[in-house]
């Protein structure tokens, strides 16, 4: 039952790159609020595949149907459910891999598990499955920027030595979406796009560091002690496809301070409000948000597939070589980019939630 | 409800630093399993206070009782309860604490969320509250090397910017617990330990990473999409008080080499069995472990709680100094090497039995 | 986040009578499994709207959608979405439940506790919800029968006093659907049938009770304490709509009993087989099933949307007169045989995937 | 992992009846609020064994102890433990058990689950077990009393066939302790006194109803579709030992109306507030409180373990007499009351936080 994410704002999303489509239904959500399709459309589109020369060319509009849940442009509290049909799958793309296991993809393991695999495309395993997963954010972003003004961005940091420099302080959205990499810092962003180009011309691909903040998060959420915020955030961002690695603040750059230098001092602002001098706790302290921007690193391995050739081993155990055909994304961080905002939506929304839930039932 | 991890294999822990003990109820867990108080109270010994130099000096003996669960040295079945009691807290040590948020710690969020906070120590943000972890983790350690001979180690890898050179594949826990630093390079450990006692004199404190390898862990385990194996196990580490990262297989570097460079060729080994010649997936594809070792590391912080002086605010919001008595860490990682193993035990457990639930049940 | 059921084999179902469609996600199904399209046809067929003279004249064909997680005829283990269109709505003849409150129904306190109310239809109290969970018990059903060769039968076992008289350890399908009332007794069938189809000339309806037997259920399935399997079972069957009580086994009529003419003693059948002698305990023993038949009762109220004039209130609360018009069930029982099945089916194959979780992990 | 049971205000409990203890662990409680170690007492000494000769004689305390949760009188917020002794036990008593299963117990169930039991008393399927409910039942009746002023109050209804009248909207707690039995028709009570000694001395048991209502409950709790308010209650009371059957508003009886008799008109009362005019639902329609008294019956069977001698089963599979020695209830009512009480504060309180969570989040 791995396909449910989220306590009291909960997600299920089903599908596979090949069948009938995709999609998510989403239990738990406050009634009463307002959103359109268009506003989910709207993260859908920034995901979608051939958005631009440096994703994957496969054709698919991706364009959501709303099941259930809602009335009269308003959230029922009842289960919202939302669908997006396949449209461009090419199964005999995928004819090879019916036989031959890709390297360092879900083949292999899914065979091991289950003993049975959709192998027209990615099946399961397919980024296509993270559809649901950007509708529903975009249903808690909507939730989260309503009561407590939350803003969520996401950009790409890095790609292989390609580091962008940002401040996650003022970053925009409208700085983010300005270029086909999402990296806010325009410089390194073309060099960035050149270096994937040139990846893809190489039939090889290319991975990095997406990162994301979150302002204005009011104190207050994640649960200690297991359902720490980082705790659940990293689940969240390690639960995408091709991710490898997990920051919250200082990182792993923070384990080589010592205490005095890493710890945030605490301080008070021109208003007599306490906050930290610093942000190395990454607005999380305790496993629970102070106020203070929470801010995240994502790393993302270079795409799986690749068009060069790899050595690998076919369903019937012989050695054998396979250069994937098919159609994939030279590097998948500028289409992460909605799905780690997200990931952190959704998890912020759920703990929003929960915190209502628990901490404001005695409040006078 | 933050307290409860796991799904079928689920442990739920309770208690402050200071109050009347800690513990854990362990339920879920498979009948008949022969464990005896001795190999949990193993697991305590190594992550109790006081074991040398480089730790708090806090005396606490951490004796564990088995309340419930277990009947003639066998597990019924039943929710397994175990409970430590406080033997030596000293609230006095605290009362600073009381009116003065210490920096990087979590008072003043417990605060800022709950309204109410038991400030003698660090309530339930403590490393008491990993007790009830351990313990469990040393039943789940049992099972899984009783159903597929899984071993599980754990071993400081960095200290600031001494780093070990361990190979995972051979590492012991003998070599681990050879010295108190607990890196199974002898000659850097012998610098690690040097540099920590330098901190604690220094009244800072150093931070680091672990690394953790699980070898023989079956293939199959993990679920797609959210409770991928490495979803779950980011989660289960980075709920351990001061981690700020993590990583699988090849992490945050990997994020540097092509796919062609990245990606672990499938090829037969002389039993003509399928493995990857190499294994930076981390011994995990597409959320299901593969069969090679599962390789992680955790990034853990340098100490919140230190002596020297740092500017912080009152809890009535006015600038002040605090400098810490109390008895704490230099260093957190020594002691951090059982609670990774046992979140590790813990994460790979409960995907057992859940892979056991849905996976063989069909199988004739 | 009400709309999920079940632990590992866990469904969520979405929709509402009016709108998009309906449906089911099947999370943690086991892999492999065959099954059809038409096997699950055949179960939304026994519960569909218009399939006689005694139920809603609405005419929906039901006629479903698999989207995902089968794959050439078999289960993949992945989510498996299934989905049917609302095709013959009639949002007009709900305009007046737009301001007045049905008696008995769930308008006021969708109102009350959502603040928005789809009124079109009963939205999501509305009994076309439980077209997921009659589309899931057909999988769960045939993974309990495959396994264990488990049978589940329901019929309708009164309809206000008539009571039919069958042996639950007989009764068999084609039995229950010979009569469109669904009662093996073929005479008490005929004036049941009678009574409806008056109480639908009366503009008014009827309620009753439907029996379950679950045969050749493996001993063990139930977890102590909160998990009982009559527990499930209730929560189960309490979850449909219009059910008003639930027994297990003697039920109320067991309470006029001492112990001693109430226990069940244990004897041995000719195969040395250790049997009980009676069945009071409906085949559940300390929450675990033990082998004999599980024997369960839903107590169905009368519908409560009726043709005649009741006294009700408005929406802005002033006192009004309302004759529903829309289309109704006279009688909800011969329609709530399936999914009393499917519910008792679901929370069977859930235990039965989750006692194999935990208790054969060890099992030589 | 049946062991716990809510979603947001969630209780674990552990112990056997022999062993170290039992217990409970209270995770998602709102913090702040005030409640004393002897308001939990208060309950736990109505369900002690010992309290009067209708009762087992076993000595028990049953004095609890507050581990971990608590500050200086206040909840915070963080798991609140509570443990309590096993002080009379007489494993002695049960030697005969060990080999032979007595009927209509859990004892043959268990084995066959778990393949191992423990023999000395009921184990986990004690009504010990129940001490853990009533301890986390009295902190969530303070915390509904104090939010919504509700008031919950049970009472034994019906000895076998010695049925009392009740009224349940001004029944007091008062009432029901005023004597042994806890029916407060102080008529009926005596015989009922008098009809369950009886048993007692014939060495036999007697079942019967016990009927419990909660007054003042806000209107909105419950959650469609699975979590209904009817279906999480009939869970909870089904969870308790001894249950055969559960009733919400009119229940059985209310099957024998039509649809124009049951159905609850809407009126205004005297403050123009809607309310229904009568109240067959049980203060539940729709699986949502409507505002109005919610009214339900729990069917407990009579007890299992008897003295007078039965047909059974030994271990090793042959037929053999068993005459129960050991100490228990010739009637589970009078101790079920509490338990009863403790199960519905459990499920109300749940229910008001997941509702607090969910739909109070957008409102102004």
């Amino acid at each position: 039952m791995g396909s449910t994410f989220g306590h009291l704002f909960r997600i299920t999303t089903f599908g596979e790159s090949h069948g009938g489509g995709v999609g998510v239904v989403i239990d738990g959500c406050p009634p009463q609020l307002e959103i359109s399709r268009d506003e989910i459309q709207f993260e859908l589109d920034r995901r979608r595949p051939g958005q631009s020369k440096i994703t994957t060319p496969r054709k698919e509009a991706d364009q959501c149907e709303i099941l259930s849940g809602m009335f009269e442009g308003k959230t029922l509290g009842t289960p919202i459910a939302i669908m997006v049909r396949n449209k461009d799958p090419r199964p005999q793309d995928y004819e090879e891999m019916r036989l031959k296991y890709r390297p360092s993809h879900a083949d292999a393991t899914y065979d091991a598990k289950y003993g049975i695999r959709n192998w027209q495309g990615g099946g399961r395993s397919s980024a296509r499955e993270t559809i649901g997963r950007v509708a529903a954010g975009a249903i808690a972003k909507k939730i989260l920027h309503q009561v407590a003004g939350v803003e969520i961005v996401a950009y790409v940091k890095r790609i292989q030595n390609l580091e962008g420099a940002i401040d996650p302080e003022t970053v925009t959205l409208d700085q983010v979406e300005a270029n086909i990499v999402r990296c806010p810092d325009v410089e390194c962003a073309d060099r960035m796009i050149e270096l994937i180009d040139q990846a893809r011309r190489d039939q090889n691909s290319l991975g990095g560091v997406v990162e994301c903040v979150a302002r204005h998060v009011p104190p207050g959420l994640g649960e200690p002690v297991f359902d720490k915020l980082e705790a659940d955030l990293a689940k969240g961002i390690m639960s995408l496809p091709a991710t490898k690695g997990f920051e919250i603040g200082s990182g792993f750059a923070g384990t080589v301070l010592t205490g005095k230098e890493h710890n945030d001092a605490f301080c008070l602002d021109d208003q007599g409000t306490m906050r930290t001098a610093t942000n190395r706790s990454g607005g999380i302290q305790g496993g629970i948000s102070n106020g203070e921007s929470i801010i995240l690193r994502a790393a993302f391995k270079p795409t799986a597939t690749i068009g060069q050739a790899q050595q690998t081993v076919t369903t019937t155990g012989e050695a054998t070589v396979l250069a994937a055909k098919g159609r994939h994304d030279p590097c998948v961080l500028p289409r992460a980019v909605p799905m780690v905002e997200a990931m952190v939506a959704l998890v912020l929304c759920d703990h929003l939630l929960r915190n209502q839930g628990q901490c404001t039932v005695l409040m006078p």
